[in-house]
């Protein structure tokens, strides 16, 4: 059996990985078309952080590892252009000029997103940067050493962006953050995301929301950002106002597109040609609130669905049931987790969504270090069933968000929830928990008991 | 309406104010045999470490606030010494010595627990230590400030005698506990038990399990105790052997006792007695697990179960469910976490339990401040059912717990666990968080697919 596997990163790895573990005689040939195969995309931005900190850290297996020890045909440098879903072959170049091509039994597309780029003009130039793959990281880090960076401007305001912000201002750089609508966070709720906003502001970042990006320029300084009408000077410029999964190889080869433009998978990551798997950032997925698909690029979706795509392609009949969608990230010293729908998503799927945003201490009343918590369920008025959960606050907000996630997986009314045993100890927690004072206090705002 | 509330702890206070916050009108007597209400039992070994922390910071709310603020008829000093179930009387004596007698409509018992004496010589000897009460806490911290400590022998070996060590060991204190059995923390998994053990070593705490004690005399130097034949001189001893509950009041009065000697409540809080109801340390309730009554004197469980008790005495049908029995403590610098049924209580209630313990990191690989944690789960082989999880680990075991929670009272299986979208971000979790880690991983010792 041939196993081909387009794209060497978490999805693509992790099936190969599993593939050559569980048929260790099969044929698993990766194609990669850049040099780098299972960094930490994640990491990437505390690792530009850290000018002593060398990029290679951030590789989690190196390409000859997955060849040695495991056996696998990892190609990199090779790029697949077509697909042929019936005559069961791909077709492809290599970065030094040839052409390829190989036939497959089995085909998992794991091409993962790629950065949006604004159309406008500039986005080309010299000290313009955006930040998906090890190799813009690469490119940002040498940037940073060469050149005397003072000021960088931010376009976007998305978790990259945010994340980003640290980065740059931990290596002493001045950062302006410029997006197109006026509201910071539209996905949280405004309660949470005004912490996040007042912590930006606090440590120092120049926010300038409502400025729709017209161009970027060189100037005497350096560059000169055109947003909303006004001038902004920058040193550096990092693009990131989003990603979009790369699913064109899979379009043009006329399979289906599902969810924002993703490729469209079946429970058992199936896409709708025979044979042909998709897993990761490049393909939908089931959310497990509102049993629609969704698309939502995240590490361990990517993950989990390479190793159930492996599964499939070897004939197994394993599910990917849908995600909660949970997310965390770090601002500075605030922590940002959700899971679940938005508020927005909530009332889009047919919900009637309430929430109630309080705000609790992360530890014991007066013990050291209790940092305030943010936390808001979101839940369906008329049945109580939580829809999701957004928590910010200095400490213990991370970790704290799983309970929710695992009640959502459970589909947990909010009165459900509220007799969960959840841990207490003075350094810990409240007597209760932050998130069971939340799914009191939003009860009363349902048509549940109190 | 009135109501009478014996103990004016956790259970009582939470019972009393929910039943004038409902019942504004209603004539609500709280009689607490001590001088103190309202304060963090879990907070005193924290307060005890800190010699400039005043004792009174553990007092939550004044037994003033609660009278004039919220018109409960709070009466310190008043012992209950019997209870007339017939005639719907409370007979007792005030500290200064007369007696008094109140009728009541309803009555809640929430008597709580308190310290278990070592059947020996000496335990009534100056220096000689139990910690139950906030009056324990002032004693300790009073002999602290006025003799000149630097050795103690801490009997026993649960999760005070640990938080203790912790305690006296900061104020310069040199630690030997000493223990009835050679196991150390035998609820605990094996694997994870050592790591709380050479922690304990680590820090200087000398371990001396195996070592029944004997007898506690006055030496020439302070204390002398005697265990297992050996003799151990110290400056300061405390018994903390384990708590018992306080259900003697009502024994006397013809309730049924349940589990462990505790007042047996059914879900709606009431005693065997009409109109008596119990909650807090002193009544037993229900494992969401095994579906069998248990004692477990938790801080969460006593102030749900005031609150639950005050409904149901105001006529509401309000069910306490159960506890999965979660709770976290902190040893120097390991924090230690469980849920759900140990071991051998999994064995006892009839499953046929599998552990797997697993070592992962706190944080993704290679970033700042991981550490290893260790993690299992306990599952029922033949339906993979999750009935219980235990962690430790220096970072990130407290909050993580609650994941393991809320699945038990979901009634989750390991396979259901498995699909959960818990949070990944570097400085939190690596991709696959510990819990799933752990749950993948037993998944292959039960008859669930992999």
């Amino acid at each position: 059996m041939r196993y081909v596997i387009i794209g060497g990163d978490a999805a693509g790895m992790s099936a190969s990985s599993r593939l050559k573990r569980r048929e260790p005689g099969a044929e698993v040939i990766v194609f990669e078309k850049t040099g780098d195969v299972s960094y930490s995309a994640c990491g990437m931005p505390y690792n530009i952080a850290d000018a002593d900190k060398p990029i290679e850290s951030l590789i989690v297996r190196s390409a000859e590892a997955f060849r040695n020890s495991q056996g696998i045909d990892l190609r990199t440098g090779h790029l697949v252009r077509k697909i042929d879903t019936e005559a069961h072959i791909v077709y492809g170049s290599v970065t030094s000029g040839e052409d390829f091509e190989a036939g497959y039994d089995r085909l998992l597309i794991a091409t993962g997103a790629s950065s949006i780029l604004p159309d406008v003009a500039g986005t080309d130039l010299d000290g313009v940067f955006s930040l998906k793959t090890l190799e813009d990281s690469r490119k940002i880090k040498t940037s940073l050493e060469k050149n005397d960076v003072k000021t960088a401007v931010i376009i976007g305001m998305g978790y990259i962006a945010l994340e980003m912000s640290e980065a740059l201002s931990a290596r002493g750089i001045e950062v302006t953050m410029i997006k197109k609508r006026e509201q910071l966070l539209p996905w949280m709720l405004p309660e949470l995301s005004d912490v996040v906003k007042n912590e930006l502001i606090e440590k120092g970042v120049s926010l300038e929301p409502g400025l729709p990006l017209e161009g970027i320029e060189h100037s005497p300084n350096g560059l000169k950002v055109t947003a909303g009408g006004r001038a902004f000077e920058a040193d550096l410029v990092l693009l990131a106002v989003g990603v979009k999964p790369e699913s064109g190889l899979a379009s043009d080869a006329g399979i289906e597109l599902g969810a924002s433009g993703a490729i469209s998978i079946d429970r058992n990551m199936q896409t709708s040609a025979p044979d042909v798997f998709s897993a990761g950032d490049c393909a939908d997925c089931l959310s497990v609130v509102s049993g629609k698909k969704i698309w939502l690029p995240l590490a361990l979706t990517a993950n989990r669905g390479g190793r159930l795509a492996a599964d499939n392609m070897m004939g197994d009949r394993q599910s990917f049931n849908g995600i909660a969608g949970t997310a965390v990230f770090k601002v500075f010293d605030v922590e940002v987790a959700k899971t679940g729908l938005t508020l927005g998503e909530a009332a889009a799927s047919g919900f009637e969504p309430v929430y109630k945003a309080v705000v609790a201490k992360s530890k014991a009343h007066l013990f050291e270090g209790a940092a305030p918590i943010h936390v808001s369920f979101i839940a369906d008025r008329t049945s109580g069933r939580i829809l999701g959960a957004q928590m910010v606050g200095k400490e213990g907000v991370a970790r704290r968000i799983n309970a929710a996630a695992v009640a959502i997986q459970a589909r947990m009314t909010l009165s459900e929830f509220y007799e969960c045993d959840l841990a207490y100890a003075p350094p810990f927690s409240p007597v209760w928990d932050p998130l069971l004072t939340a799914a009191s206090l939003l009860l009363k705002k349902t048509d549940g008991k109190v």
